[in-house]
């Protein structure tokens, strides 16, 4: 397949020393890149946007931090235009880490290859790490029983949207706590939840009990800070945090203290409280997706997706994320396959 | 048996709004109680100073809380010298919670009458809640392999000493935190443990890097705040910190914010952290006391037991107890039995 010669590539020039900004990316014209012996050229089809990509800009966490002077990281779907490896055909839709680019050569290992059965952007939300962050956090980490409340936090973006969403599935009761009353809305109107509470109006203590009258089984936790010491606060006896993400402390570069009450209410209350990471759990990932494209079909499970259109706006779109502007996962379309 | 008609108590005069002091208590002559239909009188033999005592003066925890002109709650060993019930006869050796007081009345069904094998004190040490709370706080909630590294804090307090031991028996390297260099050699010379390093010394962190070179598998943890924010920067992937206790927070009516990194670590290192309370595993309670007796009289489990003579000392050992002075379990002897 012809390419024109020209990548484009959305560069960091700067770290954010306070929040992310538009200014602290620049998208560059760059040399089209060549694959070498085993290694095969992929174009960027599909951009996730995540929170977490801001914490990579922090530096180490389970990947490799994000410098200047840098394309910026992020994972994608994409297909492969050239291929020097027989593993990977050119034509094959591929997930990788081709980051904000058009264009970005892998070794033919790195990528990974699949059919799709479902649109292409299902696969960065429902059907990819999206859902199966909320599914093993949810079931492995957070284990609720029928009859049990549910609380997720960051509930109207891409992982909140389908924990409360499975958390319903499996008889909970679904609580989101979300930033805006328009999400709030949204996430019990069209997503089945329960109730949903908004954390940045002043009664948020009191409407998340009065969310919650059984108290707090599970904490399905994106954001940390404030709002985990606010839910902890309503934690039943034996209750467990599945600790996900800490959206709260992402977008600074100087993050707060922990909340008050770890470790004195975990003793108190016997909660276990258990950060993940979903990879370690891929040895259980087939089966993991079929239950979720079963509820898919089956509408029992909605789609909440975001696009954002073209590569030069993922840095707005990251910018607005982390502000939680976002209904459900936001991913950036980049191109489409031939 | 004839009770001389009065009663010694220590009378909680006011709670502490800063750090305990022997002003918040006074020694107080009261009426002899006595024992009505189902009750027995228990004359207190021993008397238990806990960290957690100090914790019921700041509210409700997994027990009452201890209010200004009571007598000031504690868990005792004790001998029915009246009952008035037939389930359990004068004489018998019994645990209650008769408070710092020389006798108390109790339901008989709220006593737990045992037969003593071994010297009284060990059933407030090693084959008591303390040893118990070391067994299942580390077997049940840490979990360590043999190999693995685990540090203890208030590692020369009570549950402290006896972790550290069971974790060398569990063939894993024990790495005690205290607050002097004295203890630190009892912990390592007398007790076994394979480094003990002081949190008060500035260089605490390296320190603490440089005992556990392998990292932190398991942290058992009974201070929280700034010891247990030091810890977990040192903890592998997949460490378990078991929630103990929260010494540091219990003498102050200001608890410290939580520790930072907190839940960020977690998730980073997909860390467990989870708190019990002993009494929730005392289905498995005579098993646990058969292997700690065991080990105790095999010499391989050391008691270590610290001695506060009359009740009236009571205030000043709970005080020196809070400010680290002990080296083990402290306890107070109040009477002999007949």
């Amino acid at each position: 397949m012809s390419t024109n010669g020209t990548n484009r590539q959305v560069i960091v020039t700067e770290l954010p020393t306070g929040k992310l900004s538009t200014s602290n990316f620049e998208v560059r014209e760059g040399p089209m890149p060549e694959a070498s012996d085993g290694e095969v050229l992929v174009r960027t089809l599909w951009l996730s946007l995540d929170a977490a990509n801001r914490a990579w800009m922090q530096g180490a966490t389970y990947t490799d931090p994000v410098f200047a002077g840098q394309v910026m990281s992020g994972f994608t779907l994409g297909q492969v235009v050239a291929s020097n490896s027989p593993d990977v055909p050119a034509g094959a839709i591929v997930e990788c880490q081709n980051g904000w680019q058009a264009y970005g050569v892998h070794a033919a290992k790195a990528v990974r290859p699949f059919e799709p059965k479902a649109p292409l952007p299902r696969y960065l939300s429902v059907l990819g790490v999206t859902g199966l962050t909320a599914y093993f956090g949810l079931h492995d980490v957070g284990r609720p029983e029928a009859g049990e409340t549910v609380v997720v936090s960051a509930a109207g973006g891409a992982t909140g949207s389908v924990v409360g969403q499975l958390a319903r599935l499996r008889g909970c009761r679904a609580v989101g706590i979300a930033g805006s009353d328009d999400k709030n809305r949204w996430l019990v109107d069209e997503l089945g939840f329960d109730a949903a509470v908004n954390y940045k109006d002043p009664g948020f203590r009191q409407q998340l009990k009065a969310a919650c009258p059984d108290g707090v089984d599970v904490y399905f936790d994106n954001t940390g800070g404030p709002i985990l010491e606010t839910v902890l606060r309503r934690m039943n006896l034996h209750g467990r945090i599945a600790c996900c993400g800490v959206v709260s402390q992402y977008d600074t570069s100087n993050p707060a203290a922990g909340p008050a009450g770890i470790p004195g209410l975990l003793v108190t209350k016997r909660i276990r409280m258990e950060g993940f990471i979903v990879m370690d759990f891929y040895d259980r990932r087939a089966q993991a997706l079929d239950e979720l494209a079963g509820w898919v079909n089956s509408g029992e499970l909605k789609v909440a997706e975001d696009v954002v259109e073209g590569l030069e706006h993922a840095p707005a779109g990251l910018v607005g994320l982390l502000a939680g502007e976002n209904m459900g996962k936001r991913m950036v379309h980049v191109a489409d396959p031939t």
